[in-house]
C-alpha cells in the first residue's frame, strides 16, 4: 500500500491534483475545522488549511502518516484519549473534554482541526459544548449534531452538550478574555494583538519546537489552565490523555 | 403575531440571550455561510456575522422582516430567483447560477450568507459549484452535499454539480483572480489591500447605499461579468433575478 496516497492516485492518473477532504469535514467557525480520521490521502488538503494545532480526541497514539504530517507542518497536537460512548452507562470524563474545550476556545491555537475517528460522537460532543459557550439553543445544536452523526446519533452525546455547566468559571473566564461568541469577534481579537488572550499558557515559540515536547505541553498546560492541582484520578485522566 | 420573535422570547422569559441560527445553518468555508431561510428569530444571530452581502437564491421578494434587516445592516442582496428543481426535467438556468457563483467567488463580498428555502438543493447545489472550483473530489462534495439534504438529497443537484464545468474561462479567471483556492488563501488575499480582484465590477462605497440600489447594482454587475449582452432569453432570466 503506498504511504502518499495522493501521490500514488497521480502515478495512476486518478483524481489528479483534486484535494479530498477527510470524512465529515467541515468548518465550525473561522479558522476551527472538524472531520473524522484524517488517512494519507487528505494530508494534502489539510496542508492547505495552514493548520496550527489539533485537537485530537482518541485514546490510540497517532499513526505514521499523522505523526510526520504534524512535525514536518509544525502543528501541535493536543491529544485528549477519549473512549467512545457506545455504553450508555459510560460518561465522557469530564476533565478531558474541560481540557480540550479550553485548547479549542483559545484562538491563538487556530486555525485548528478537532477530530476523532468518525467525527460524529466525540467531535460532535465537543462542539457541542462550543456552541454552548456560543450562546446557541438547543435546537440548533442538536442539527448541527445530528448532521454530522446521522443515523448514529447518539442520545448520550446530546444529554452530555445539554448538561454541559456553561456557568463553570473557567470557561465563562476565557470566554470573556478571548471574546470567542462568534465568528466576527474571533476575527476582531485576531486583528488586535495585544488583545488580553493568556488562558492557555504556552510560548508562543513552541511552533518551531519538537512534537513530542509540543504534545506535552498541550496537555500540561490544559490541566494548569484548569488551575487545578493534580490529584491520583486526575492524573490517571491526563495520563491517559498524553501519548 | 410579534414580528420580532427574538424580543418576544425575551419578554416570555424564553430563550433569553441566547441566539437561534437557522435551519442548516452552517460555515462553508472562511467568510462564507449557508442556510435555510432566516426567520426573524434569527435576526439577532446573523447579525454577530457582520455581513456584508447575502445571496438569496428563492424567487419571491423578500419579507418585511429581512428587508428591514439588510437595510438596517447595510447588507447588499445579491437576488438570483431560481426555481426549486423537484421536477427531474427542470434545470438550473445556467446564467443564474454562473452569476450567483461569480458573487461567491469575489472575496470582497464577503462574509456572506446564501440562502434559499431550506438549506439544502439550490443553496446545496451553489456550495457544490464552489468546492468543483476548489479542486474538491466528488466523494467529499456529495458527502457535504448530502449531510445537509438529508432524505431530500436530489440525483438531479448531484448531477449538476458534477457536470458544472469549472473550465469556464469566465470561472478560471475568477479563481486566479481571487486566488480563493481554500480558506488559508483566501485570508493572504484579504490581508493583501492591493489584491488584483476586480471581476465584479462594483463600487466600494455601496455599502452605504439603499438597499434597492445594491439589489439592483449586484444583479447588474454579474451580468456584466459574464462579458455577455443581454439577449432577449437572457434579459428574461435576469430580469426573474431581480426583485
Amino acid at each position: 500500500m503506498p504511504k502518499d496516497w495522493a501521490l500514488a492516485g497521480q502515478q495512476r492518473g486518478l483524481a489528479e491534483e483534486l484535494f479530498i477532504p477527510p470524512t465529515n469535514f467541515s468548518m465550525v467557525d473561522t479558522g476551527v475545522y472538524r472531520s473524522g480520521y484524517p488517512n494519507a490521502r487528505n494530508l494534502p488538503f489539510l496542508s492547505t488549511l495552514g493548520l496550527r494545532s489539533i485537537i485530537y480526541l482518541c485514546p490510540d497514539p497517532y499513526p505514521d502518516h499523522m505523526t510526520e504530517f504534524v512535525e514536518k507542518h509544525q502543528i501541535k497536537k493536543f491529544h485528549f484519549g477519549l473512549e467512545t460512548n457506545k455504553d450508555p452507562a459510560h460518561d465522557y470524563p469530564e476533565e478531558i473534554m474541560k481540557g480540550a474545550l479550553l485548547v479549542l476556545l483559545d484562538v491563538r491555537n487556530r486555525p485548528l482541526l478537532i477530530h476523532c475517528n468518525k467525527g460524529k460522537h466525540r467531535t460532535g460532543a465537543l462542539v457541542g459544548c462550543l456552541r454552548r459557550m456560543q450562546r446557541w439553543m438547543l435546537t440548533p445544536i442538536f442539527d448541527e449534531y445530528r448532521r454530522f452523526a446521522g443515523s448514529k446519533a447518539r442520545l448520550t452525546d446530546q444529554q452530555y452538550i445539554e448538561l454541559f455547566d456553561t456557568s463553570d468559571p473557567v470557561f465563562v473566564d476565557a470566554m470573556a478574555r478571548n471574546r470567542v461568541g462568534n465568528a466576527a469577534q474571533i476575527d476582531s481579537v485576531q486583528e488586535k494583538s495585544g488583545a488580553p488572550v493568556d488562558l492557555v499558557s504556552r510560548k508562543e515559540e513552541t511552533r518551531g519546537g519538537e512534537a513530542s515536547k509540543v504534545e506535552e505541553q498541550g496537555s500540561t498546560s490544559s490541566r494548569q489552565s484548569l488551575g487545578e492541582d493534580s490529584s491520583d484520578s486526575d492524573t490517571e485522566v491526563h495520563r491517559q490523555a498524553m501519548t
